[in-house]
């Protein structure tokens, strides 16, 4: 007997019914049928999720998950590891992109520590789940252990399972550790097995001779963990992140509870594409926010046969650019929700 | 001696040392520079119309400007002509797209009667201006005379007058009026000396055998006129319409008393050129709301290296697609204002 890991069990069912009744009433509507283009989509998606006609989100969350990478021994980054830390203080304290946009959307924000280098216990307002003080160099050997793999897929599910107990309706995740876009490049380039190099950009902003060496790095992480990569887990465990891990099972947990999901740019689709390999039925529950000026996206979001909601040139993740694309849901909802129809409105 | 229009006067100055300032902020905020990518741009430019270093918007106001078309005799619109004056009639009551947006952020919404068919003076909540019941059958005739633009252009002008009285210090504009894609067709072509055939799409929903139909009048139409135009005003007179005329008249008197202007879609963009080469001046107090799928915007976008914020498929008008782009712009202010800079959250 096969015992079938928890992500495994089927995402919530989504209903037909109420996505042709919400799309019929789009086209009752005072505008000529699909002249509000992706507005109306991501309306008639959310009734199909939320089996409603009017669907509503009432309890946005958004949480940020961190860790730090190995790999940056190997001068991948930009910024020095210490960063990730400083940054979960600014999360905290409220002067981050995403702090400041969850405080004018009225998300809430939480942050967890899924295993930095730089110790955060003192940081009153983080969530604590270490399950290492980082991944190990995976340009020398995997990332993590599947154990501890499995351990950081449940932080994130956890979480999830905290906020459904709390009444959220839309579930955001966001990620901070210094190194990830080469975790989540070499990640990209094992589950699309397209060349990492192609997939990889300036991230927090490497650029020239050392992004040529940020990609050489890279090829060769990916060249060592191939032979040993038979499944996605396989390929999380050598080349991922734990915060990787933690979007990764926070998406699939969300599917599983029927909470839709706002998906944010490369590193978090990296992971949708991870949970989505898992279990693809998760597919069904991700809106995707924006499209990322950082190239890897283009791949991983054709993959995923998704049609982002904002372009506006942002590469900073945290989760802002899905938080920015939260205020195009709301105005899709009021929109769906708030106009006249024809027959209300006496004409035709 | 020639007698300046009113519309030749100069726009109002705009600070290059408030920009300089703005982006000097930018790049202290707690992320790599340039990683919110348009939404720092947004903040860096209204920081530079606005003159401070933190700009802010507290009084935004969208104004509908309505009228008809003549050449709607000719069979190029897929709703009959009453259908503008009971648009107007859900612009007031609530029902319809932008008027749910601008509840939804807190936009004033004025809805202006610049000469419908059908009579609407039993709406209350509209201001009535109208110069004639319509505009005429600009592919046998002059749409309006010399003076009748001359009017309609003051229609924009006095509303933004009116507004600034008030403090409005963000203006957007909307239009109604059924077959006014075919009039901002027509007038594009004329403006940028393009195959109007290539700038003419579906407006509302013509297609197949009628989008052709459509065509070959507005080929037709531009061919009479083109003879007749040999400069901008020529044009609008020629193929224009009265809402187009009145939205050009707002942009170019927001510009002269420093209000920044969020254009809507194609339509509301070809009033936009038409008020840059009118007076150049223009240009800079222009933000772009929105990419529209009608297929005449990308020209008109070009000719004005102009970068909209939102791409969503929309093809509405009404002002719809500034609207949704006014939520970006607050979140590019609150970025820019609200976020830590790196000395404030005590990073490097």
């Amino acid at each position: 007997m096969t015992i079938q890991a928890w992500w495994q069990q089927p995402a919530a069912a989504v209903s037909e019914s109420f996505r042709q009744q919400a799309l019929a009433r789009q086209n009752q509507l005072t505008k000529p049928p699909g002249a509000l283009g992706q507005l109306e989509q991501v309306a008639v998606q959310l009734a199909a999720l939320q089996q409603r006609v009017k669907p509503a989100v009432q309890n946005p969350q958004l949480v940020v998950f961190a860790g730090d990478h190995g790999v940056v021994a190997q001068g991948v980054s930009a910024f020095p590891q210490a960063v990730t830390v400083a940054m979960l203080s600014n999360f905290v304290a409220g002067g981050a992109a995403v702090a400041v946009l969850a405080r004018l959307h009225g998300i809430g924000l939480s942050v967890v520590n899924c295993g930095t280098v730089t110790p955060c216990e003192h940081l009153a307002g983080v969530i604590q789940c270490p399950v290492m003080p980082g991944t190990q160099d995976f340009s020398q050997q995997p990332a993590m252990s599947p154990a501890q793999a499995q351990q950081a897929l449940r932080i994130g599910a956890e979480q999830v399972e905290r906020l459904h107990a709390e009444g959220c309706d839309l579930f955001m995740a966001g990620e901070m550790g210094i190194g990830n876009t080469s975790a989540a490049s070499c990640l990209a380039a094992l589950l699309l097995q397209q060349d990492v190099v192609a997939l990889t950009g300036p991230g927090t902003g490497v650029q020239g001779a050392a992004l040529s060496h940020k990609q050489q790095v890279l090829a060769a992480s990916v060249a060592r963990a191939q032979p040993l990569v038979s499944s996605p887990l396989q390929a999380l465990e050598q080349v991922g992140g734990l915060e990787l891990a933690a979007m990764c099972g926070a998406f699939m947990r969300a599917a599983q509870l029927g909470i839709p999901v706002l998906v944010d740019g490369f590193i978090a689709t990296a992971s949708a594409l991870l949970a989505v390999q898992l279990n693809p039925g998760v597919r069904e529950w991700l809106l995707f926010g924006h499209r990322s000026a950082e190239p890897g996206h283009a791949a991983l979001l054709q993959a995923l046969a998704a049609e982002p909601l904002i372009q506006l040139g942002m590469r900073l993740g945290e989760g802002s650019g899905a938080a920015v694309a939260y205020g195009v849901v709301q105005q899709a909802l009021a929109l769906h929700n708030g106009m006249a129809t024809f027959a209300e409105a006496g004409i035709g």
